[in-house]
Order: structure tokens, then C-alpha cells, then sequence
């Protein structure tokens, strides 16, 4: 893992959530991206070399409306940027972590992404990503 | 805030969670310390610019036995490195969050820190920090 690339949050409503975190961490919301894929907007804002991931959900289905039933707005997960996602996943699952796909999926911000079960994690939700080249 | 200083993950066991966080960040633990006026055991690990901190509760009181208790293991906070504690502390009064200590407390890693209400923040508890020099 080469660093933390970003903190996701979810959110009930980016409208209500980018000022409130433009105020708390002192600096603009630079970009709003939706993945349609996954029935999520995003907003980015950067913190040194990471950075903070609003997400808001475009459908009941989504992942983040139903983490947001479940448990209310919150942290999310922590993504780290690796080198080569093929060989992390194959690392990770060498050391009996289970991954919630098969292969790596299309995220935001022009990422290929993979997760990681949190049963197996702390209840952590890790997502390894790497920069699509 | 200028960067991720790190990221607190509340545990059971650092005895257990230690070596599961070796073998999914792929690095060592590089150092324990308690901090006993928080009830306490922490556990660091270097990821780029940041770190993942995990939490031991060493006593029934401390807020992380009562985080797992509400909660169950998993993500417990963000912390940023800012350039003033103090200065910060009161730009975050200004704008309306909600500090829970009007001093800066003595934290783990040689670090001056604050924390800033959840129920503030969507529900996400926040930590500023900063190194003591």
C-alpha cells in the first residue's frame, strides 16, 4: 500500500455536507463526480497527499443508502493506493482476505477499485485503488 | 489542517488486530504506546504521509471501551495535522463546532490534541492535532 489516496464519508445530502466540510477543513470542494455503476454522488476535497470523499446516494440500492439505514452518516471506508491492484488482490487474498469482487471495478476519480470484507478487517471497509494509466 | 495524521480504529485485542493489520497494510507495527489518561493502548502503522493508529481500551471507562460497547470494532476517528492547535481551535469555535476540551490535551505520538463534536460533523469525530516541539 503506497498511502491513504482517500477517507470515504457517507452523507445524507452533498448539498448540506460540501459547506459544512469546507468549513471544517478549510478548503473548497474541488470536484462532484457521480458513478452511476454504483448509485453514488461524490465530493472531493484534498488534505496533504489524501483525500476526504463525501458520498450521497442516488438510489434506494445503493450501498450508501443502505449503510445509511443501517448505521446513519459516518465514516465509510479507508482507501489505499497501491502500485498494481492485480497483484494486491492476489497478496490479500493469499493471506485469506476475502475481496467483494473478482476483479477490479471502475470507481470515481478515475480509479480502478476492490474491496475488502470487513468481517475480516475489524469491520473496517478497506478499498485498495489504483490510478487508471 | 494539512494533511491525514492518521486514522483511529477502535479493537478488541491489539494482541489479535496487530498482526491482522501487518498482513493487510503489508507493514510492520512500528510502535506501541499507552496513553494512560485516556484508558488506552495504541498501535502505529505508517502508511505514505499518515498513519493507522488502533485502540485498546485498558479500562472499562475509557471512550473506546464504550465505543465497542455502542458500536463493535471499526473506524473511531480522523485526526489532521494542523500548524496551530490553538489558532485552529479557535477558527472551529467561529464557524459554530462544538470542541470537547477547551485546552488541547496531551495525546499519543508526542502530540498536542482536540477533538470536535460528532453530532457537528456527520457523524464523524474529528481530531486536530499537533506535534509538540
Amino acid at each position: 500500500m503506497l498511502k491513504v489516496e482517500h477517507i470515504g464519508i457517507a452523507v445524507k445530502s452533498l448539498d448540506v455536507s460540501i459547506p459544512l466540510f469546507e468549513k471544517l477543513l478549510n478548503t473548497p470542494c474541488y470536484k462532484k463526480e457521480e458513478v452511476a455503476s454504483e448509485n453514488v454522488l461524490t465530493a472531493f476535497f484534498q488534505q496533504g497527499e489524501s483525500k476526504i470523499e463525501l458520498l450521497e446516494a442516488t438510489a434506494p440500492e445503493s450501498a450508501i443508502a443502505k449503510y445509511l439505514d443501517k448505521k446513519g452518516e459516518g465514516m465509510h471506508h479507508i482507501a489505499f493506493e497501491v502500485a498494481d491492484i492485480y497483484a494486491e488482490m492476489e497478496r490479500l487474498k493469499s493471506e485469506g482476505f476475502i475481496l467483494l469482487s473478482e476483479t477490479p471495478k471502475k470507481g470515481a476519480d478515475n480509479k480502478l477499485i476492490c474491496f475488502v470484507h470487513p468481517k475480516n478487517t475489524n469491520g473496517v471497509l478497506i478499498e485498495i485503488c489504483q490510478e487508471i494509466r
